[in-house]
C-alpha cells in the first residue's frame, strides 16, 4: 500500500475546559474524530473543532461515547442496547448539523474509550452500534479494529468499514490490542513507534508480541496529541511515512 | 381561512420520567414539538416520541430550549448568543438523525419556555436563534409568536415563518400575550378557549384586554397536555373548529 | 422478633419530573431512601422529600447512586472504586445539609438499584461503599442484603449494618434474591407478599425457590410504592403485620 | 491592619479537566475557594482539592454556584430563590462530607461568577443565599464584596461575613467594582496590583477610579491562579505585603 490517513481525536473539551493541542495535530493527521457530546464536546467546542478541521481540509468522524462526561466515556456502562442506538444517533446527528453549518461533514463514526473496548467483544452493543450506522443511511464509515466483533458485523451488514492501528500499542498474536494494565501494551520510543507505523502503513503487517507477524489491513492509523510528547511522536510518524514515499490521504 | 394547524408539545420526559400524556393528545394535534435535549428528551425518549408522531403522521418540530433540564427550560439563562446558536444547531440535528431513523423528519423548530419568552423582546438571542436557522438551511421553519423580535428577524432574512397563537392566554392590544403573573393571563373555561380558537383559526383575529379586537394572523394554535384536563380542552378545541367547518391539517 | 421496619424509597423525581407517590407511602413506612442526585433528586426535590419526612417523623436515609440520571441508576457503571466513594460521600453529604435544614438527619445510607446489585458480590465497589461509610464516621448505617459481599465488609469493620429482606421478592435456597430476569423471581399476588412479610418480619424466615425454609434474620423490610398497585400492596403488608401483633417502627 | 487574608479559587477541574494550577498557589494564599459542583467539580475533583489545602493548613471555603458547568457558572440564571436556597446547600453539604473525610472543614461559602455578581444586587437572590447560610447553621461565614446587597442582609441577620477586596480591580467612587466591559475594570501591571493590594490590606482603603480614595475595609483579598501569569502576580502580591510587614494569616 502507498497511501495511508493518520487519525487523532480533537474537540475533547467541555465548556470553559480544554485537552490536548487541537491546533497543532491538525497539521499532522488527515482525519479528525471530533467529541460529540458523550465523553465531551458541547456544541460550542463542537464547532470550534469542525471549523478548524474544515479550514485545514482534514476529514471529520464523529467520536460517540458512552453519556458519561464524568468518566470521559472511559467506564464501561451496561446501557440498554436500544438506548445505546439512540445514543449514536443523537450525538452523530448533533455533530451533523453543526458540521453542515461549518462547511464540512460526518464521513465516519468512531467510538471511543470504553465503548470502543466494549464493542471488540460485547455482541449486543456492537450490534447496536451497527444498527445505529445502519439508521445514519451508510455515509458515516464505521472506523473499528481489525478482528473486532463490531467490524464483523458491520462488514456482514454491507456497511463500509475503515480499520485502523496503533502505531504505540502492541499487538498480540490474535490480532488484538495488548490490554493497557499488561506489561508491555504501550510503545514508548519513537524508533519502535514509527517503526510498527510504518509496518501497518506500508505492509498491512505488524510484529505482534510473541514475535510473529501478522497481516493487520489497516487503512487508517490512530495517533494521540493529548500531551506535548505525543504531538512530537505524531509528527515522527507522519515524516517517517513521508520520507519512506507514503501518501498521507484522508481514507474517507 | 378554512385550515389551521394545531401544534403540542411532546416527548417532554428523561430516562425513566414522563410527562402529559403524548398518545392520547396524537389523536388531536397535527404538530408535535419534540424535546430535543435542552429542558426534556434523551436520544431514547426523543425515538419514542417521533416513532409515535411518525406512525399518526403528525408532522414534527424540534422544541429547542436552554441547556437547563433541572429547571425544564423555563428559566432565564444569560447564554453567549453564539453558544446559543450552537445549542439549536446540536439539538436540532440530534433530532434530525433520529427522526430519518423512525421515518419522519423535523420540519419546524420551535423554541420552548423561558427561551421562547426572551426571544419575543431579546434582540441578541433572537438574532442567535436566526443564525441557527440559517445554518439548518431553510427546511426548519421557524414557529414564532405574531410580533415577537424573532419573528421580525427571520421574515427580514427570508426564512420561512410559521406564526403560533395560543387559545388559552388572552393577549394584550398589543398583540402579546398577557405575561402569566398578571391576573387574567389565561382562560380556563371551556367556553372561552374554543372561543378563542375559532376566532384565531377562522379570522384571525383576538379580542384582547380591552375589549378591542385585533388582527392575529397566525396558522398554528398552540394547545396543552401536560394534565388530563387540558387534553380534554385540547379535544374540545378540536371539536369546535372541526364543527365550524375548519380543516385541521398540519401546516408544515 | 416483635419489632420491624418497613423502608421504601422518595423523592424519586428531578426537576419537574416526579415518580410514585411519596405522600401516601410516608402514612405506611417508618424508614424513606432519599435520592440524593445520583440517581433522581435534584436539591429541591431532596428538601421536599425531607420535609414530607420530617412531618410524618420517618426516619431517613441517603439513597446514593451511581451517576446516571439518564438510566435512573439501573445500569452497571464499571466506576473507579475510589471514585465511587467519593460520590457516595458527596451524595450523602448534600443530603444531610438539606436534612439539618429541614429538622431531620439521615440515619443511613442505602445503595440504589445496580449499585445494590453490584456491592452484593463485586468485592472492590462493596469496599468502596464501606470506605464511605467509614468516612461519614460512623453515624449513617448500611443498609444491605444478607449474605452481599457489602454486608459483610461493613460488618468487619465494625459499622452498624442494618439488614433488610424483601417482601415481593423470591429468594434462593443461598440466600440471595432470584436474578429478575428468571421466572418467579417476583411475588405479585398480596398473599403471597403479605405472607413472606410475615415470616422474615417476625421469624427471621423465608421459605426459597426450593421449597427450604431458610434464616434470614432482617430488621427492615422493602416496600414499594412507584405505581398505586404497589402502594396497596405495602400498606396490606403493613396491616397484615399489625394484625399479628407485631410493631412497627424505624430500626434506625 | 497588620493581618490579612489571602485567597484564592480551587478545584475547578471536572472529570478529566483541569484548571490553573492549585498546587503552585496553594503555597501563596491562606484560604481556598473550593468548587463543589456548580460551575466545576466532581467529587473526586472535590477531595483532591480539599487533602491538597489540608496538607499545607489552607482555610476551606465551599465556591457555590448556578448549577451550570458548561457555562462554568459565569453566566445569569434566573433561578427560582428557594431553589438557589436549596443549590448552596446541597453543594456545600457535598464538600462538607468531602471536607470531613480528608480533615478538614468548611469554614465559608463564597458565591462565584455570575452568581457573586448577582447578589451585588439582585435581592431575592442575595436572600436565598442569606437564608442558605442561616439553614447551614451559622459556622460558614459569608464572603462577600463591600456594599453588596448579600453583605448588607447577612450581616443584618446576624450572620459572620468576611468582606473582600479585589487587588486586581478598579473601584468606582461607590465601592463597586468597575464592570469588566468597561475600560479600565482590570489592573495588568504588578506594581499597580501589589500597590492596591496593600492599600486594602494595611489601610482599608483604595483609590477609585474618578482618584477619590474612599474606605473599604476588607478582610481577605481575592487573588487569581488560572494562568501563570496571574500566579506570578499573587506571588508578588504576598512577597509585598510581608515586605510590609503584613501577617498573611487566614481569617475564618
Amino acid at each position: 500500500m502507498s497511501t495511508i490517513d493518520l487519525n487523532a481525536d480533537f474537540g475533547e473539551g467541555y465548556g470553559d475546559w480544554r485537552l490536548g493541542d487541537d491546533e497543532v495535530l491538525l497539521d499532522v493527521v488527515t482525519t479528525a474524530n471530533v467529541a460529540c457530546g458523550g465523553h465531551a464536546g458541547d456544541p460550542t467546542t463542537m464547532r470550534a473543532a469542525l471549523r478548524a478541521a474544515a479550514v485545514r481540509e482534514v476529514a471529520v468522524t464523529a467520536h460517540v461515547a458512552y453519556p458519561d462526561l464524568q468518566g470521559f466515556g472511559r467506564r464501561f456502562l451496561d446501557i440498554d442496547p436500544a438506548e445505546l442506538t439512540d445514543q449514536i444517533l443523537a450525538q452523530t446527528g448533533a455533530l451533523q448539523a453543526l458540521a453542515a453549518a461549518t462547511g464540512t461533514r460526518v464521513r465516519g463514526v468512531k467510538p471511543h474509550g470504553a465503548l470502543y473496548n466494549a464493542i471488540a467483544h460485547h455482541e449486543a452493543q456492537a450490534a447496536a452500534v451497527v444498527t445505529a450506522l445502519q439508521e445514519l443511511g451508510g455515509e458515516p464509515a464505521l472506523l473499528a479494529a481489525p478482528g473486532s466483533v463490531v467490524a464483523a458485523l458491520a462488514e456482514r451488514a454491507g456497511l463500509p468499514v475503515l480499520l485502523e492501528g496503533f502505531a504505540d500499542r502492541t499487538y498480540t498474536p490474535a490480532g488484538t490490542l495488548t490490554p493497557r494494565r499488561e506489561a508491555g501494551a504501550v510503545l514508548s520510543t519513537a524508533e519502535e513507534v514509527t517503526a510498527q507505523a510504518l509496518s501497518l502503513a506500508r505492509d498491512g503487517q505488524v510484529r505482534t508480541t510473541d514475535g510473529t507477524v501478522i497481516d493487520l489491513p489497516v487503512r487508517t492509523l490512530c495517533l494521540h496529541g493529548d500531551t506535548p510528547g505525543a504531538v512530537t511522536l505524531a509528527r515522527a510518524v507522519r515524516e517517517r511515512l513521508e520520507a519512506e514515499g507514503m501518501t498521507i490521504r484522508a481514507a474517507l
